[in-house]
């Protein structure tokens, strides 16, 4: 008795599913008015199914409903109460549908609307980048590779870096939702039903494109499911990006940002801790483990539906759940941001010009000799103490002595460096400004391409 | 010494990056006539620097290239060729690039190249899966959930389960696709350059779709690499699914295929072994594994390149190679599949049926209702070794004295429930044909949606 | 301001660190009891703390405890309470400890208890597997590789194989808790304290080995949350082994074995499903998803804590909760489990006992040549519907005339065989017998290795 | 017959498995002579075994050995030459002995032989932490959490933190290894054999502990992979967190370290990249690949071999070759690191101090209120730019009223804040010195539990 009920327990999938049941419940509604409309069941019957799910719906709404762990899942704890409700005629319901093919649209619709909230947080996020682009336009620091300083760069140059990783993320939340916005419902079990039913209804009735093709697939596929999870796991890894570099910024050492609302120490009373930076990265992790965890459910599972599929829910909720609230706090946390331009400006080494005197030299050498020259010069001028500019002609002449060194100016600054560097794409003030126009016209068309609420 | 010729093996990525050569050269090709094109070296220069890129090509393709692990990678070794065969202007191809928008490029190119093979591959098995439709038209098989026989279904309804999910492989590896072909060339380190280049004319002769907009993402940015190992998971995972279903199917005990180049065992001398099949599911665990570590690798890692970065070659090329190898195996392996149609059809359980019975009286009674009652009759059926259309009004009323048992019609076969089924997307031999016309419509349009050849 | 709240709600981890909240009462218990002994607390107010601490452990026990979201997590939401009750007296015994080294040791103290349960449960499946054998001792089934029947064996022989892959996970857990029962309170911060606290005292009194060697390490490892996941992940698969095993003897094709508390389904009144091994088997996903999050999380990150480790606790629990209720549930199921000892026997075909053949014929020619000989007398014995033993002199001379065949007895059955695999491990009745004993004997040693309650 | 080639090429895994020769040839010589004593096969024919077998062993050792992929792997590409060269003699080593027990028997020799080495590049790694901790005993830095700085350390309490953390990987493959020394030979193909074999001699031969117990467990487990590419995972995340602290310690801003052989930039003339550093960290991510890799493999894989194991080998052999590479270049980089004491002392600022200021005050206050006083001291100071040891008694009264001001000593520094930090494990020299005994006490130890060599 007492194995028994463990074993219920065990199987049992109402502590996570319930939250499946707006979905279920307007799934089960379309699903009767088109039995209804092809005469499977009468319209009395019909009425008083639809009244009595929209009572039930209110119920769960309120917290009232009564769920049982014993009846296993959302679908038939509601099916069960609409029986307690409307008697036997509840029952009805349920004909040309199995629990496969419902659990699938219902998770379906439920991607699907999440999808939606996902893809404003992220146009709000790259608004926010956007906005903080055009506010820090003009503030320099070094551009980083290796963790090391290598030229120095508009903050905005940056900033807008993540704007267009975000760009893919939008684009391929999107892509994916193509694939998630087919209706499986009427596949049943796996082989269709001998009811004359109407998938076309159903599928337009609950905003699918279209239904699936083929009923063995329609139960069987949680590609959906792994697609959108991958798209999640993607976003994640470009909010840890960032995060770790605001960490970075955020320490004594560097000192370019400073943190909104920062988390205290329980033993260090001086500690500001750039918490929400953090956390964001950390729960990445848990995102690569749900994908993870659904690819591995998946792998050599026959065709079509097998009980393994029921652990598809809570690696899809929780990564959902950690990419909304990572966008959201990534965005409140940007917002609250305090920028120390001057620290940013004075931290770029002069050594991170050394690229520009290369280029400028390959009008007198190829670029792999000008690389080697200008290694001996920035190595010279650490030695000196000198910057490039203020080498005489026989310093130079010295260093290289090949070369003809009339006309070549190696005087550089920082903001001469960056203004230079005009090629499509490039950190110069110019394109940025191009970059910033460009990236408010495809805030545009990201929502001109979300799709319609209900 | 020993221990600095370890530390440059440990960093040498030449030994598996060197596949990236012909990408390699055709950027640096297009890169040098862009840079001739510009003024920035002049037209002479120009023509010996692809003169002796063309060179190189020939003695790689043939075996005859003096690779260095001393000068790291592909690059520096093919530049460093070029250099002893042209002099000193070869170091002029280096202008207004780094290796890290080198290496960016490069591996797009080749991505974008095997992403067409793979395209290539999956139309290959779904045309293999539609010709078996056809030819087992007629053949019955049990459907199976949970691994328990549900509902007669024919084999063409399998194998275009089959067929469907290879059509969503192919849309994603294609959404993939149009965020992998986007030039990053130009970029540079991370800031552009102050040389007056046209990223435009670049990413128009190597195929591109158009330069990428920022030029620190440019060099930052691996999604395409993850993207494209995570569609590489998903149908490697769906190949995994058919092939444990073929493993099963091999079985003495089900008997329903037998398989083509069967491995022999070392020991026992009957041993017919299903290898391509569990090689192919086995494999989906290396797949995945790549997927993993590119996403580790990328996580929280500093804008903009960093070494860390040269660890995404050969997760991907380990994808790629496995997946297209597991396209090829598993199509060779369809086609000399032998199919026992009576094994088929024989295990098919009478009990399969029961759906049929229920969906029936959902003329007379609430659906669940019915499933209650079949339940019973099932049930009954067993214990007397009676089929339903065999039992009388008599036995009937005494199962379920509540319904009207007039004009319901018991009498099933295999046949007859296929036939009933359908509904869109259902088993039936109608829906099957449909189905299999709109399969071939789907192999016109994607074959008019590949990517142009170069 | 609402932005404020929803960071609050990110960053918070009372929603799920409130789970240890024993652990978090008992560690300051023992601290604060040596913060008294070493006279850096007075006894009175150490006598209120632990008078409190009790009081919120009956709150927190009977669903009393009023948790707030604003204190972020246990520590707080305890410490708090506390000085809510006791004054600011309460606030003493956070002396020489930070929250870094506080949620280690209550982490440590959490899987410890766990991994006593979960040893448990080992040992009660190990004890179902040996009873299992001892029941069916007598009953023969075929023995798989490939998928392929091999060679008959005893049940019991295969029984044991996972009561002996179950050893190495009693062990591998039982290795994981030495490197998890190391006390690191008192590490604080990171660099230890120049309080005058007695580390050793709090370790033993929380039931530790003994205290970690380095403060910074003390507060930076996590390898006991790795390794004990590890530990579930390994684990898990052996169930996800079994539980595959039983799907496929429970088909109709196989039927050798029938399930207890079967799930049905919502469309097909015939179904019998096994809910359980399936949903082992899929909730491996989850399992190895912990694994990776926690790995992905803890990859890079600068010693020594930071927030990123708050992301520790869901894959743990997670990973913990899974493979106890999945022990749990398999042992039901294989008590519940019935055995078509018919089925088994009659299934196996007369070609696995080729090898036995080929080791026979070892004794005249080399074995692989005895391989071919028989491989070429199966392939005859197929076609002329004829067993072995069966052959004339005449018939084994057409097939190899080469053999003296004089002396060679090729009859053998099923029982035969089984009995003559004598080999140390091998599935004779008389080796099982041994291995039994030994089971038992190993379930004794396990019994005594398991770690003291409390 | 193109497609043949082409599944041959797919199935077979002579490619990388030849790796495993030396192992093979050992278990084979074994084997034999096993076979010899126990009268199976005659002594001659032993012999000419043996012979044979160690003809082959110096062929594959100068590259001279044909192998030939049509069979597939290093087991009957061995056999096979044997049989050229001794004539069918050489098929009788196969006796009692199927490809199943023999691969098993294979990677557990080689996995032994790896973990040996990886125990003493462990041991290395260790003594060269200790060594440095000695070099830089008087240097301090600051230590952080959540990469802000938190109090002042000792190098060497740095340091020490990863030595200890080396234990734990030490300790762990060593238990693994208990695990892995388990000789499966002698379980066949899963059922033992009816030949009279001594699986005792051939297990002590080879070295191993003891064989394995149940022969279908022996060819089904491959929990020593799983359990050997996991240590490796939890090793090599170690050497990430040390190589992400060793690129932050690096960069302009914090310049606590210089590296010794860094790698050049392509374009920027000036860059010092730390590329040991960066590689280590970014393969960590394909060592965690492997580990998902094999999980997946063998995640509900039907008992005993199937053919989707041999997808055990990749990711076996690329996470120990990644690891041993990655030990030896982190040792590499730790001994050619420079350290910049200056710049490490300077980095810390005085606000790192308030613990200890807190820790003062906790004989007067609690240590809750003791940490609010001293926030606003800190934020006092700060503003005024003063100390804390500078402050005049009626600017404490105004901070905080309440306290009895006399006798606390706020004065405090560096030195003496790192001197107080007394408790075990503490970063005080004191404790430094003791700890620093323990380690080289466990280095001893270490050495002592190390294997035999062959």
């Amino acid at each position: 008795m007492k194995g028994k009920k463990k074993m219920e327990t065990f199987t049992s999938s109402i502590a996570f599913d319930r939250r499946l049941y707006k979905q279920d419940i307007d799934g089960s509604v379309a699903h009767t008015k088109m039995l209804v409309k092809q005469g499977i069941i009468d319209e009395k019957d019909g009425e008083r199914i639809v009244g009595g799910l929209g009572e039930i719906e209110g119920e769960i709404d309120s917290g009232q409903f009564p769920f049982r762990e014993d009846l296993e899942d959302i679908h038939m704890n509601i099916e069960a109460r609409l029986i307690d409700k409307i008697g036997a005629a509840g029952g009805r319901m349920h004909a040309a549908r199995s629990r496969n093919d419902q659990v699938a649209v219902d998770m379906r619709m439920w991607v699907r609307d999440e999808t939606n909230e996902i893809l404003g947080l992220i146009m709000t996020l790259q608004r926010t980048l956007v906005h903080l682009s055009e506010r820090y336009k003009d503030v320099v620091l070094p551009g980083y590779t290796h963790g090391q300083q290598a030229q120095p760069i508009l903050f905005a140059h940056y900033l807008l870096a993540h704007f267009y990783a975000l760009c893919r993320d939008f684009d391929r939340f999107l892509d994916c939702s193509s694939r998630v916005n087919i209706s499986p419902l009427g596949s049943c079990a796996l082989a269709g039903t001998s009811l004359p039913i109407d998938r076309s209804y159903t599928a337009k009735a609950l905003g699918f494109d279209r239904p699936c093709e083929n009923a063995l697939d329609g139960v069987s596929d949680r590609d959906f499911v792994i697609e959108t999870i991958g798209c999640c796991a993607i976003s994640q890894m470009h909010l840890s990006r960032l995060c770790d570099d605001i960490v970075t910024y955020a320490t004594e050492e560097f000192g370019f940002v400073a943190l909104p609302t920062p988390g205290g120490s329980s033993i260090m009373p001086q500690k500001q801790n750039p918490d929400v930076a953090e956390l964001v990265r950390g729960e990445t992790g848990r995102v690569y483990g749900d994908l993870m965890a659904i690819l591995t459910t998946m792998k050599s599972l026959s065709l079509s539906y097998n009980k393994d599929m029921q652990a598809d829910k809570r690696p899809l909720f929780d990564a959902i759940d950690t990419l909304k609230g990572s966008l959201g706090a990534v965005d409140g946390m940007l917002l609250g941001l305090g920028v120390n331009e001057a620290r940013m400006r004075s931290a770029i080494s002069p050594h991170t010009l050394a690229t520009d005197l290369a280029e400028r030299l390959t009008v007198k050498v190829p670029f792999r000799v000008a690389h080697g020259i200008v290694r001996e010069i920035v190595s010279y001028c650490r030695e000196m103490g000198k910057e490039a500019g203020e080498l005489s002609l026989s310093e130079l002449e010295a260093i290289a002595p090949d070369i003809d060194w009339a006309g070549v100016d190696l005087a550089i600054d920082v903001d001469r460096s960056v203004a230079s560097k005009r090629s499509y794409g490039g950190t110069s003030p110019g394109e940025i400004n191009r970059s910033l126009k460009m990236a408010k016209t495809i805030l545009k068309e990201e929502a001109g391409r979300l799709p319609p609420l209900d």
